[in-house]
């Protein structure tokens, strides 16, 4: 049989003993868990970051817990949620949308709980550490075999936080795209994916205009950075599939000045 | 059956290989041990770092075997001990002091080896990766289930090094702590805890006075970062319930000039 | 049963989801596996270093199938192989040479397949990221016991891409060493290795003279950087026993102004 998963995606960062910390605590509750790091980076707060990446993950991973935390750095702490989906994975984080993507791309929400007083947490819950004392905790009740409904107290799926995200609109054989995420090297994912390119004029290995806060420039559009000389702005696929800005070795945020949701406008030349 | 846990605190640094080198070896010894790196990003040889950090995760761990590895920069070398706890937990490490703090918090030692010429050890044993040659392959033994007194040769417990930890004084209200360590963050932990408070007149959501170095500045005392406003300083307990001081978006440990082992001086207001 | 074993080497980076989400594939196909993430951290598109690190660090690994990944920045796309070797390791990457240390180290290649179109990757396969695609299922696929050859296409192992390393030279009791690897630190691994010494008059704890692009330096050949003072230069032997240059607390590579390559003569004094 296999053994049972839960997955990680946090932005606890990548020196810090937090992320240890949740594996010994899964571990504690579920020996035999196979606790896979999706990733530990997500940028500090970014919410739509870390919702971003365990969306994109989830086709990769097996059927198991997901644990996800991100919290904004301002605000009223939001409860803590598990959402058991139509597909069988179950997600745990805070109930501020970071579950959202992922829930969706699972099928939705079947059933949700309010685990913020599961009988599963340790105690005292500590007040930056839900990760340790609340998540890490009734993920691994879950995935270890407790019945999902006594996790916590139910809630409606429809009051679940959700994550609002940009869409991209077309103008004739234009894509209006937006700034989805902007990573540490300067590449800028955008909106727009693969599939809102055949209603577009936007072709492999052609030209292309990206015009940003009133200003223009050119691109290729291009399966890899090294399709174009270095210092040159490319228009490629990433690996989830989403159209992503770059500039082979150099800093595609920079050099357009974007920040996250400016309006970027792709032309076919 | 729960697989045996080997636990893994290390100053290694997360772009080295030596971390997975280390996983190698234990699986090779026992293929069944889950492995849980509490952290590679221990300050590169801050031994109390080291041992603060092993100590505070030690109760979210799984009974088992716990390697340490910091080493300080210079200094004749220290043997290599495996410690065995009265409450099942085994330590393995370098005799400097490092483990000395779990060992405490685990019961204390019931059993103490010199490890260094272990039958377990790999040879030719470098002189700069004990982690790999010693440590990881006798933690291996012992976690794989070899009898803990073979793994070297028995040593007085009161022979191994003890790391010596500042610690509070009251006066009246006012709660004299120490700088225990300071994160890349420069939030700065003190040696203060959460059970020293009952005999301050400090209290969460109140103000107080924070003197260092002959100069003051206000705070307060708050559940998390955000109940402060953008560079301002706060107390908070951290997530192992030590006192400590950061500045919300900014650097404590810069803005009141503190070093490890400084005398701060807490006083309500 | 010792559960199949699957290591990583990437250049990925410590920050990325893309590690977390290789071994979610592994775990899809192959549930009871233990992942060795040996390391990520390998400098971005640097063959020769993935190489060089995976070499070094199977001897410390349980026999299984090793993956490595490194891409050259600019270049045309290799095909994906899969080579079982002599000892019964298997490795799985890109046929750029970063395979080739550790396969001669294994025994040498017994059987070799293109993997590119193999059965057993996920499609669509990406541009980018043949680590998800191509690399984790095939290696995942044969650690779980599918068989070798129908994971793709005879090849004949001597079509394999080979790296070649430069070679340390003697002349009288000097060695003529090249720079192999420089790390984040600049400290500068050589071609010289500790077979190497007896022909040499390079002996530990005795002074030598470093002579590099027309400049001479002084150093002592000691067993660790704490042997020098801060700021001296010395000769030590690292942990895969390949001779290598350091600054106790500094930079060697700086200081002695050297590049990939570059030739330094060791001088006994």
């Amino acid at each position: 049989m296999s053994p049972p998963v839960v997955t990680l995606v946090t932005d606890y960062g990548i020196h810090s003993e937090f992320p240890g910390i949740c594996h010994g605590v899964i571990h504690r509750i579920c020996p035999d868990a196979a606790v896979v790091d999706i990733t530990h980076g997500i940028a500090r707060h970014d919410i739509r970051h870390g919702a971003v990446v365990l969306r994109n993950a989830l086709p990769y991973m097996p059927l198991g817990v997901h644990v996800a935390v991100v919290e904004p750095q301002v605000g009223t702490e939001r409860r803590s949620v598990a959402i058991r989906c139509a597909d069988g994975n179950v997600f745990v984080g805070p109930d501020n949308g970071i579950l959202s993507l992922a829930a969706d791309a699972a099928g939705g929400s079947v059933e949700a709980l309010d685990v913020s007083r599961s009988q599963h947490r340790l105690e005292p819950v500590s007040a930056t550490f839900h990760g340790r004392d609340v998540f890490a905790p009734v993920a691994a009740a879950i995935a270890g075999g407790a019945p999902f409904a006594e996790a916590g107290e139910p809630l409606a799926p429809e009051d679940l936080a959700m994550l609002e995200l940009p869409q991209p609109v077309h103008h004739g054989d234009d894509l209006v795209a937006h700034v989805l995420l902007i990573d540490v090297y300067g590449n800028v994912t955008l909106d727009g994916r693969h599939e809102d390119l055949p209603a577009t004029g936007l072709a492999l290995g052609h030209a292309l205009e990206v015009e940003a806060a009133g200003r223009t420039a050119r691109a290729t559009f291009t399966a890899t950075f090294a399709d174009v000389p270095p210092g040159e702005l490319l228009l490629y696929e990433d690996a989830s599939r989403s159209l992503a800005l770059a500039v082979n070795r150099g800093d595609a945020a920079a050099v357009l000045r974007l920040a996250l949701d400016d309006e970027v406008r792709l032309r076919p030349l």
